[in-house]
């Protein structure tokens, strides 16, 4: 078995759990390398204690799954197929009866789940969740590299965004010039919506791009990242727009030194909640602790939301190969809006930021 | 009560149900007008026999909702409240304690379900999405008019992928070139992932496009739609590039010919089976019959796929205001792909076909 199907395995044996049955996309790909979305139909890995997992997957898929690496069985479910019969018969074949059974609880939707518990009645279920998230929570050589690349892209994307600011624009545009600027380079997806706020918009951290054309003399946000062999991208940056009065300026020089000490903070052994109070006294000694109304940041990796979460209250302990963003920001409503955000990886000594546009105030 | 909640708390009445409580962000949609993801935090609505139905939402959308146009209670969750405790408290303070509660079984994850069963110990808990699938078939005329104008923003989107072929352009710099000028018009989200695929590629019913080259003497494939106002549109277009062999011609007009006599075919009264029996015959009198693989089509509306499914045992017999598409392939490995797709209303007295962009086999 490859390592993380191993060390899913040994988990199950510590927790005396007979098999987990694993089916979110994300877990499923990191898992098997199979990367699949196979909306209403049945995709899953089952992990047990010795025997060899296996994959379930439409039979269409079958042949896709063997490509990406997958060297196990595999189950290949036609439409005609009751995917459970087959499912419920396969692990019975391996490990006969099941008496704990590990699942996503958040994935794993209650038709699923009563499926599952007419064909093993007597089976106490537990969630798998927790153990794939600390798995994933250090990155591994090769997922740095893909991050590291993803984070490139977002850069591009950035450029080419900031290049596209001129009176008049909307929006809208400037999104579509950076997403086809992206897929010129065989970016085929965004790892979420692609924003670009302007003005009073850019003052809501969750404002949405539209029709209205950008503004002279207020910030132009940015928010964006791509998706790039499975792992995903996350940048923010913030430009001016013609001329900033002072107070904006502030803002902006804030939110820089607050995401600049946060990083710099960044480093083995320290807790991830002690990054978010660096950056948050900061904001609040200048003023605007209120207006920063979110967490410092999130882990990314295969999901564009996943371990660390970087609150002030989280207490775990940063640890090499950890990813996650740094990112905070001040909303003032009718002043400005403004956001930084860098992607940053933990290394041995410190941390290696992996967006690298720069981050110093521009006037465009 | 609007007529869409007091046609659920009608229903709840019939089967002796104590209330609905429905989370699923279109069906939320579909019952109060407001559209929104919340992600990891809880939204939904709460619906009764005949006490007024209440909406749960993070706090900070409150405001939104109810300027969407929401008349009743909103209970708004800050991220520090335990959102169980709250709707239990509020299902409780109505109707007291609950025996039978409908959930939407397919949405609704175990998580959350274990934390409603720990909440209404007793209760039985039945499937609400047959009752919402049955009432979101038949679309009032200001759905309809909402996917009149979703199909005309996919034909001109068509148009405009059609006007982008040219020797030694790749699949996504199209793709790229059409969700451009969507945006240009407003747009902000695609019903799915835009689809434009050449040559082999067009032979997979499930191809993904990427930085391939279109190719001469070839099929274009383009399948695509829309988000407008909440509601998406669907169309499939094959052009050809350069010339064609006999055998690509001929797949291509059994397609139409299938397409158009499966349109000619729908009206109140038909099952939805014959009109999937009707475009297969017809691609099997040709010789193709093994290469049209999949369902005729599918409905239309807030989801990208709802009822009803036109397949060839589907009995529903179609009634004025059911809106689907009507999408026969032939896809022969080597050969070529084709694919023609119309998005059609069923009326008093047959079909509006809202697609319009022209059908007859292009050259490019």
């Amino acid at each position: 078995m490859n390592k993380r199907l191993a060390s899913v395995a040994a988990w199950l044996k510590a927790e005396k759990t007979d098999a987990a049955f694993i089916t979110s996309p994300d877990n499923v790909f990191y898992l098997s390398g199979y990367r699949s979305d196979p909306h209403e139909r049945l995709l899953g890995i089952c992990v047990f204690q010795e025997k060899e997992p296996f994959l379930v997957c439409p039979a269409m898929e079958a042949y896709d799954a063997k490509k990406a690496g997958w060297e196990y069985d595999i189950l290949g479910v036609q439409d005609t197929d009751n995917p459970w019969d087959l499912v419920a018969e396969e692990i019975r074949g391996r490990i006969g009866d099941v008496h704990t059974l590990a699942i996503e609880k958040e994935h794993l939707n209650v038709e699923r789940f009563e499926a599952l518990k007419e064909r093993f009645g007597g089976a106490r279920f537990t969630a798998a969740e927790e153990k794939l998230r600390m798995m994933r929570l250090i990155k591994d050589e090769h997922e740095r590299k893909i991050l590291r690349e993803a984070a490139a892209f977002a850069d591009l994307a950035v450029e080419t965004g900031i290049r596209e600011i001129k009176e008049g624009k909307t929006e809208l545009e400037i999104v579509a010039a950076i997403e086809f600027a992206m897929k010129e380079k065989g970016i085929s997806e965004m790892s979420f919506a692609t924003t670009v706020l302007s003005g009073a918009k850019a003052a809501s951290p969750h404002g949405v791009p539209g029709l209205d054309k950008i503004e002279k003399g207020n910030f132009v946000l940015f928010d964006l990242g791509v998706v790039h062999q499975g792992y995903c991208s996350d940048i923010t940056r913030t430009v001016a727009f013609g001329g900033l009065n002072e107070e904006q300026t502030r803002i902006y020089e804030t939110v820089l030194k607050a995401e600049e000490a946060a990083v710099a903070a960044a480093k083995p052994g320290v807790k991830a909640k002690e990054l978010d109070l660096i950056a948050r006294r900061i904001i609040e000694d200048a003023g605007y602790g209120e207006y920063f109304t979110h967490r410092l940041g999130h882990g990314l990796g295969i999901s564009i939301h996943e371990y660390p979460s970087v609150t002030h209250t989280n207490e775990l302990v940063l640890e090499e190969g950890m990813v996650f963003t740094i990112e905070p920001g001040i909303y003032v409503p009718g002043v400005a809006g403004v956001r930084i955000e860098d992607d940053v990886c933990i290394t041995k000594t410190g941390a290696e930021v992996l967006t690298k546009y720069p981050k110093a105030l521009q006037y465009v």
